[in-house]
């Protein structure tokens, strides 16, 4: 299959991410790295924490979203990568057991004029978990090439 | 030692981070799990693409950002969680090989209307390289206890 090129996306398009399952043991690996706070940790440590039980870093959410991000489309297209994220809002806790799914909605597109033949594509993000309830919001802008240049001959 | 309340932190304070370094290994093995993009996976790919080599998921070197904070300033704080990120700016790619630090600086703080005894750290983040060149910079809130509820008698 050839690859998509920012031509191919358009404003108000919608993609589906996921689903996919997050394990206790997932978790724990996760936040052992890169956010050892005590909910991230056990069980016991969650139940007593405001969120109940054993849940994920929201970093660690955040980077599940990438993997749908890349698994959905972003693989599939001529990315040239990101600058970064506008902010992303962890809204409930995703815990051991969840299985989130969720939709990037094309919400700007404009060429970018420093870059001839690259244009820039700015999604909406939010992810669910197997209850319906939102989980995360996040929104970003990528690069992505142009099939041709502007104004070049077709 | 005493864990740090929210009264315990200052506008204007600023708070090492790291150093830390990022191997090859560990930016293959982030990235093959949550962000698979060429450039994230080999150094050929790498140096075939925009980054000049093999250079970590920019969700990667936000985690190790998490992961400076948890060392310099998070677990030794009362902390109570993080409703998310307002933005993150990965300004230079980080590549394998590099060395990581850093300073938080607190830029705002307000007790929380809703929870009597918790306040509001909101902090700005900046991590460079080995050259001093910045690679990311970033600006989260996080809700941290207070030591006595507001106008409570001493």
């Amino acid at each position: 299959m050839d690859k998509l090129f920012y031509e191919d996306f358009a404003v108000g398009q919608e993609i589906q991410l996921g689903p996919i399952p997050v394990s206790a043991e997932e978790i724990i690996e996760f936040a052992a790295e890169f956010d050892p706070q005590p909910m991230h940790l056990s069980e016991e440590a969650g139940k007593a924490s405001l969120l109940g039980g054993l849940a994920a870093s929201g970093w660690h959410t955040s980077a599940l979203m990438m993997r749908m991000m890349i698994d959905a489309y972003v693989l599939k297209s001529h990315g040239e990568g990101a600058p970064g994220i506008e902010f992303v809002e962890w809204k409930k806790p995703v815990m051991a057991g969840d299985t989130l799914s969720g939709r990037t909605t094309v919400e700007e597109m404009r060429p970018l004029r420093s870059r001839p033949g690259i244009g820039v594509i700015t999604t909406r993000h939010t992810l669910m978990n197997q209850n319906g309830d939102i989980v995360l919001n996040a929104r970003n802008a990528a690069m992505v090439r142009m099939r041709q240049l502007p104004g070049a001959a077709q």
